[in-house]
């Protein structure tokens, strides 16, 4: 009798011991850690002087027409990379159409924005300097500004060495692509358990994990970012409430103009995603308990146990890295032909 | 007369040398350097908690009823301590009444804000959070945000141990006093010059520092923060331009209710002066060229000659100090209970 007993205890050890290690090589096989150092950008090499400078001009508010707004203001840092907001409030107070996504390890999506416009971080960081809801300049306006800083000059020199005239709209966006593309956040729990320490989660967010690929969150949400590799639609099984997939906004159809891809969006990165309420391209959900339920409803059709949605939420706990590490800028100041503010 | 020579030649050197030595010790009797250590502040003593609490704090949006302005917003510690507008622009996009005077060196001013309102920092600090057209918060829903910020409660108890419920406005306001007391700018070259390298200051500035002096500047700009410790008229011989001096801003006559306080103001330090335009409590003068002439014919009854002024504008750029090197903090992220944003 004790032997019997012994046994089905080994027996259910081995068991325990076998589905871990089946969890684990299943999330390797899914999902990959974030990088310890930046990836290189292959059309756009970074250099100590570029990285200096793409930082300079991501907290520079004068790349906006009022001086009020800079890349930091929907993308801060200490905050997750967002702007806390329903979407954000740019120029003149006005609130633009989204929810801003975060900046940290954007790098890692398959392109950027939430309809993935954007193929790249230079060419998203030209978008929200143009609008008028955002940043509402031009770039002539930004050269300009540039241009009449005087100690902008040599960094822009150093910057882009070979170009006879490096201070233009395009080497701000390299620069800033360069600067964002450190903005990674590596050594997460979940990073250091899919290296192999099982000890890296507890029992409920393995749990969860398991949950996560079960039941087929992770068909969108894989990869190094743990979604951000490809195009959805939003309301696959069961379209969301009207206020989380407002109608007029048609997503990915207004870039390709394909029927197929109305409320289509990009799978937005998971990473850090308990730092970055509220969710959605909306922003109307404010908890990631009500998000995973929206979820497992509109995009799986099925509807999570109270128990199941917790151990979920309990393993996205685990998606959040160490923070950047950044030391605030000193910028060049103006000169007194600087274009001044425009507020109007 | 090879001799006569020699001796004229030698008296303009001990003579030019005594003047050089003249105009240092009177110097050094009026103005004092920027100290490389931030001042001890007697009723609230620095510590390594408040000071990372209080450095979190400046940068945190949620300070604000709408989670989008931060101390940093108009208090840029990369550009001069100041946000670069005739006057600041808050909540709802209003516009404030006056320009913004810089957070670098404010410790060693007499008092806060161009009327002198705020008797230190930590009185400073807790004005625009409540203004309505700058962060338009209340008290309480600083501390209700604060409260619901699960990792915000350490910090405080930490930085406040002796308190019981230590997440109070008073001490949110007394931990930004301690980080901003560290936003001091010392080792400008005229910092050099004033502890004994007359070489630290070209001829021109020397000239230009002479003429501060002797013209009288120096009688309402002097001390550690050349300028910061006195109230004066704006328009003691010569009242400025209306646009300038707008007729409707009365200054401390608002704190006072006195008659001779009428038009009066706190004489801003001059210090870091070149990264701060634009210029007076109307935000109204871009150049220091200008406000040197106004300053000169409003409070001195003087024409400057352009020579002058140029000399003058030469020397206030030997104040720019060593800008403050900080690091971006990372702050924590909000609960299901924090505060939504307020954005009407």
């Amino acid at each position: 009798m004790k032997s019997l007993v012994v046994s089905c205890l080994l027996t259910l050890l081995v068991t325990t011991a076998a589905w871990g290690e089946t969890t684990l090589k299943q999330a390797q096989a899914l999902f990959k850690p974030v990088p310890t150092r930046p990836p290189v950008l292959a059309k756009n090499p970074a250099t100590p002087a570029k990285l200096e400078l793409g930082k300079m001009l991501f907290f520079d508010p004068r790349l906006s027409a009022s001086n009020l707004i800079s890349c930091s203001t929907c993308h801060n840092i200490g905050l997750g990379g967002v702007d806390l907001q329903e979407t954000s409030t740019g120029h003149g107070w006005q609130k633009g159409p989204r929810n801003a996504p975060t900046v940290l390890n954007a790098v890692f999506n398959v392109a950027q924005f939430w309809d993935g416009r954007a193929k790249d971080l230079e060419a998203q960081a030209k978008g929200p300097v143009q609008a008028s809801v955002e940043m509402n300049n031009k770039p002539e306006r930004v050269v300009a500004t540039l241009k009449s800083i005087p100690g902008y000059l040599p960094l822009f020199k150093k910057a882009f060495p070979g170009d006879q005239d490096p201070v233009t709209f395009d080497n701000v966006a390299r620069a800033i692509e360069v600067f964002e593309a450190t903005l990674i956040t590596p050594d997460a729990r979940f990073d250091k358990y899919l290296k192999g320490d099982q000890k890296a989660l507890t029992a409920t967010e393995r749990e969860g994990l398991r949950l996560f690929m079960d039941k087929g969150c992770a068909t969108c949400h894989n990869g190094v970012n743990i979604g951000g590799a490809g195009y959805f639609p939003f309301g696959v099984k069961e379209n969301p409430a009207a206020e989380v997939r407002p109608a007029a906004d048609l997503g990915r159809f207004t870039v390709t103009n394909t029927e197929v891809d109305k409320y289509v969006y990009k799978a937005p990165s998971l990473r850090n995603i308990v730092l970055t309420a509220p969710y959605f391209h909306s922003g109307k959900v404010w908890t990631l308990d009500e998000a995973v339920k929206i979820m497992g409803s509109a995009q799986l059709g099925i509807s999570l146990s109270p128990g199941e949605d917790e151990k979920i939420v309990a393993f996205l706990n685990t998606l959040t890295g160490t923070q950047p590490h950044v030391t605030y800028p000193i910028l060049p100041p103006n000169s007194a032909t600087t274009p001044k503010p425009l507020l109007q």
